[in-house]
């Protein structure tokens, strides 16, 4: 399907090594092309150094003879690599200029520079994942923590892909039912499919559906980290509690991975999950604005939030306590008495907040910071991940499953107001069709393939 | 030597894969202790699938049984590896996350971290490199250009050792002629060494040692970038200049290796070669000072360069001329007459300045600027590569090569005063032993071997 083959940089440069991978019926001649056995005199690589699943360790060699680099190179054969083409995978020195210099030299002798997320593409067009499990890759390189590692991975395994093959056999099995009755139409006295039933198992379809389209808005909670506000008047402590849920983070992962969180601002990761705190630029500043846009800002910041956190030094008069809960709505309210450390603040700790026994903190020493953040955790009331779990988290997949949605709806009307089998049998043939989109398994147009891939980084 | 078993990321995260190494005694158990082979039930490796150099697509699980990641596993057994030890490279997705967890796995099944630069340091101890072979690989991986590609590639390649080792040879058999001399010095009428023939050969000796020495000033030049000052009157157009160059040479980067170049900002590449424009910060604020300090911070600016770009919009006075012949010394002069594209520049951008013919540019729609380009490039004098050119870019070994040149010189001295065969053959075992500590073929001090490896990249 593909004749050309593409090269990309897999890793990015500045560390040991460096990962250039090719793709196509031409990587086992190109090889041979640039690789030179190492020796006094680099000689050419025989035929048979390079026949199968080989790994070689080689000189590159550019066309004016000049020693680029030493790497190792290994050979996947056809159908047995990551695309399911002949594939080529060159570890280098980590250097940008020798990586580019290789790859330059992969282009002149006949490689075309891959586009974003096309070693995967060639892995679904050849048949080695479907479409979810292709966008699964992506999720899991993008995956910052235990939820969206394992919702990636649930994915990528095939999980999702499971689940909507099994709906999707219950659904023919009512469209060949359907179809029966169609054929047989003229018998007048045969009624092969009980419309009662039929509905019932439309019904129980349709839940399934609308529970996976459902699980969206934690999957996309997970991904972008559970929204949480920190309200509470001026000077109560917010920005020192921020600093300090912050700080006890980067405490924890600095050792781990240095620099990568350090750009992720205002996010937390508890127990694996990430909690993403909103819209604080402007909490930090309420100290700096008149009451009433403070006010305004608090608004805001819980219209926002799934969580709000409550910040208190003092017993709240009653129109404050009526300003925040006439906003809650259905979000978690976690009150919080801060500055226990200090003596000031007296016995009031001990009352409760619109019936919430508040978590006592210190902000400034650390004090029941460890319960907060347990506190957080659970009100985020996370599933306990199994294998098998499945959460949305792909858009595309989201308006696939609401649009199934929508037409086994009517699947539904028209079986209640008993409309003609094949009126109804179209409408099936559309959920056939949206469930079909997520796992690419139906003809996908280029376009959805474009929109796909494109959100990968190059050299996947 | 080493009884316990290293890892290490040997690749940035964020790409679309990550490799992970392993090297040490206990590789092939730890390998089969987290790896298991894909399949409804995962199942453990059998022993013969993980015996040899053997490539592995496997899943990495952890001690709950929670699947990491999907990952292609490379076994080198001792001495085919790197390190020349038992060794892995494990290829998993490049996700920061999963990388961790990997980490965190192996260290708990009896891997250490590395220190930086210790993969290497083993290859070093076990004799798969020479000191300055494994220094070279740390100057392969920062090399950004043609030009310190290629040094650090012959180095790596072992020219310089060879070097070192033919010069050794020499000095060994000037002190062994020197101590059969002296095994013999009873005997009064026998003379095994001729002192001229023995002076001759230690002359030779101490113009190569000081040759190679004396490339260490081009080295550094090569490895950050050859100085360049840009000095000239006020308003001359200087900041256009250095931003026309630096456009320049962004616009040729940008499309090959995006960002890696946008933090060295006044660094620009001729073929090949890396320019650096020294105290640009200052010379840019000459227009917001009183000229006193102008002249001053141009002083400064020349006396830190090797090459000069004398700006020029109008004939210089004669102050200014003897201001700048009087600290030119031995640096390359290039003046230039800029805003060729006004008219009112008039004729005089015919003049001649100081007998040099000054190059006519355009700073602001870049005409002339190629051919300044090649003037700056001749300016630096660079020897055109061969394979096996030597030029030191290493600190450590120009200490080691000036401290051989300082006990030579005593050699000569001694020879020179006729002085007892003993005491010279002793200042040569010193010259033997400083050039010994650039290879660390002779016994190296640990502190050496941490100062040389504390300066690589984990993971390498």
């Amino acid at each position: 399907m593909n004749n050309d083959t593409i090269c990309a940089l897999a890793t990015p440069t500045g560390g040991a090594i460096a990962v250039i991978r090719l793709s196509g019926p031409e990587t086992y001649s190109i090889i041979p092309a640039i690789c030179r056995r190492p020796g006094k005199s680099s000689t050419h690589l025989h035929h048979d150094e390079i026949a199968g699943n080989s790994r070689l360790f080689v000189h590159i060699i550019d066309e004016k003879d000049e020693l680029i680099d030493e790497v190792l190179v290994s050979l996947f054969h056809a159908p047995h690599s990551y695309t399911g083409e002949d594939a080529a995978e060159i570890s280098c020195h980590g250097s940008t200029y020798i990586a580019r210099r290789i790859i330059e030299l992969l282009v002149k002798n006949g490689c075309r520079m891959a586009q974003p997320g096309e070693f995967t593409q060639r892995a679904f067009l050849n048949g080695k994942m479907d479409l979810s499990q292709a966008e699964a890759v992506a999720d899991l390189i993008n995956s910052q923590n235990r939820a969206t590692h394992h919702i990636a991975m649930s994915q990528l395994r095939g999980h999702f892909s499971s689940e909507l093959s099994r709906l999707r056999e219950r659904l023919l099995h009512l469209t060949t039912l359907l179809e029966l009755e169609l054929d047989f139409s003229d018998h007048e006295d045969l009624e092969f499919a009980d419309r009662t039933e039929l509905q019932q198992l439309a019904h129980t379809i349709e839940e399934r559906i609308n529970y996976l389209a459902r699980s969206f808005e934690t999957g996309q909670a997970l991904k972008q980290g559970f929204p949480v506000a920190i309200i509470g008047k001026t000077n109560v402590g917010k920005s020192t509690l921020l600093n300090r849920l912050l700080r006890d983070e980067r405490a924890i992962v600095s050792d781990l991975h240095g620099t990568t969180r350090d750009t992720i601002e205002d996010i937390i990761d508890i127990n694996g999950i990430q909690f993403r705190f909103i819209d604080t630029a402007g909490i930090r500043q309420t100290s700096d604005v008149v009451e009433q846009i403070g006010i305004q800002r608090t608004y805001e910041a819980i219209s926002k939030a799934r969580i709000v956190l409550w910040v208190l030094d003092s017993l709240p008069d009653n129109a404050e306590i009526d300003n925040i809960t006439s906003r809650i709505e259905k979000r978690v309210l976690i009150p919080i008495w801060n500055k226990i450390d200090q003596t000031s603040v007296g016995t009031q700790i001990n009352s409760s907040i619109l019936n919430l026994t508040p978590i006592r903190i210190s902000a400034k020493n650390g004090q029941g910071i460890n319960e907060l953040e347990q506190a957080i955790y659970q009100a985020a009331n996370i599933p306990e991940f199994q294998e098998s779990d499945i959460i949305v988290t792909n858009a595309r997949h989201y308006e696939a499953l609401t649009q199934a949605s929508v037409n086994l709806k009517r699947v539904i009307t028209g079986l209640e107001a008993n409309l003609s089998d094949d009126l109804i049998a179209e409408d099936l043939r559309l959920v056939l069709s949206d469930l079909g989109e997520i796992t690419g398994g139906t003809i996908t147009s280029q376009e959805t393939l474009s929109n796909v891939f494109s959100h990968f980084c190059i050299g996947k």
